[in-house]
């Protein structure tokens, strides 16, 4: 049977690659590579000098495709699954011309395939669609998270209480009602900025795992202006920026005791 | 000055390692290994053929201490604290006796250190006391959490939601208030017992990334005493038992729509 490999490649520092990625990276007969799109030529760079780096089998078929432009107008919701829809008919397009029926199909996934990534959602549309037939085979990665905890020299949660992790749409909408910890992915709007507790910290990161890679913390009241401005700067120099950020809100008594 | 390098070695599987994992354990000029303690034989094991696999550096000295035992009466937090305490004693002996001026103390973590491990808050002891300066360094490592979505080859997220990470003495006081998905850590109390919502579906795994490793999915109602009857026989064979998993209860409408 046809298999299809997603494979996590790490936050940006090709050293993020795991010795099973590496192996994964070789067991594909294809690898399917994005051409632009969504992501910047900067971090295409980092995913070519991964595969220079590592892939050593030199019967794998390296494709390109272009990534198809995701509408903006209509709801969000729409948009995305159209967009995976066009994504997932490339990918069946591909498994259906390019691999051979006991061939492997090689996606890489920035990060994590299972956090805030849609590749597992758009295999799932191929097999849905019912025209090829195929296994899946996940490989983790090394996510912005655990970048952003390492730079920063930090542990996500404190001892025994939760953590959220969210995105800057949904912080912006309140602050999580269950958790004290709160990480941030994806986030637009600075939505930090709408965080009023000044016993609040803050621990941000851009670019994580990169050599452009920037580390602020400190109280969020002191700090916010400063990644504002930060922000604003690098992605003026790089075209771009990519941020997550660890937001600590002292424990209520109650919680504490209960750790 | 000394350096402290914490290392994440992965969940379980030794190919986890990551290339910057691998680079670190090389850079040590000691590594202190704990001697059983609160780990089991089996994941020993695994600790040497790491080391046995990915140390190439004949200069480095391996060093092994007796882990502390946590006392069990008296407050939660109090017994946690004094534990640390006593292995930041360890630390900070190790770092005095057996590591040089300009040498690099390497600690192995299994997971990755900033995910419900103590070793950067005991590191944090060594450094208040005071009788010795360092430098750290946090190498992140592939989390249980990913393996468990690798192994279901599921996102931890769906689109735009936020995902709550927390322990299932948590989860047995309640449902967290703003997640509808809730990642469970240390349950030692099956606390995905507790959880009634007939919606709610379930995908556990138990000694991730190992050969020993378990996966159960399904409707929650369905699979709680399968999973009950499959962990009990597990921890009877094994002697041991680590497991986790993903709770997602079906999202609210308004939240579906907002995503």
């Amino acid at each position: 049977m046809r298999k299809i490999l997603v494979i996590g490649i790490g936050a940006g520092n090709p050293e993020h690659m795991t010795v099973q990625a590496i192996n994964a990276l070789n067991r594909a007969d294809v690898l399917l590579i994005p051409l632009k799109g969504a992501e910047k030529a900067y971090l295409a760079d980092i995913r070519h000098e991964i595969c220079d780096r590592f892939l050593t089998n030199p019967a794998c078929r390296m494709l390109d495709y272009a990534v198809p432009v995701r509408r903006a107008d209509g709801a969000y919701e729409d948009g995305v699954n159209d967009w995976h829809r066009a994504i997932a008919a490339i990918y069946e397009r591909t498994l259906l011309t390019e691999v051979g029926e006991d061939e492997t199909l090689g996606l890489l996934v920035w990060g994590d395939p299972m956090l805030y990534d849609s590749t597992l959602r758009i295999v799932d549309h191929v097999r849905t669609a019912g025209h090829v037939t195929f296994e899946t085979e996940v490989i983790p990665g090394i996510t912005s998270v655990q970048a952003l905890c390492a730079g920063h020299g930090i542990a996500l949660n404190r001892i025994g209480l939760p953590v959220e992790i969210t995105t800057g749409r949904r912080l912006a909408e309140g602050w999580p009602e269950s958790a004290r910890d709160a990480l941030v992915m994806l986030d637009g709007v600075q939505a930090f900025r709408t965080v009023e507790d000044p016993e609040a910290e803050i621990w941000w990161g851009a670019y994580l795992g990169t050599p452009h890679e920037i580390l602020l913390s400190g109280r969020l009241a002191d700090m916010a202006e400063t990644i504002t401005e930060t922000r604003r700067k690098a992605r003026e120099e790089h075209g771009w920026i990519m941020d997550t950020y660890l937001i600590r809100r002292p424990a209520a008594e109650a919680e504490e005791g209960a750790a």
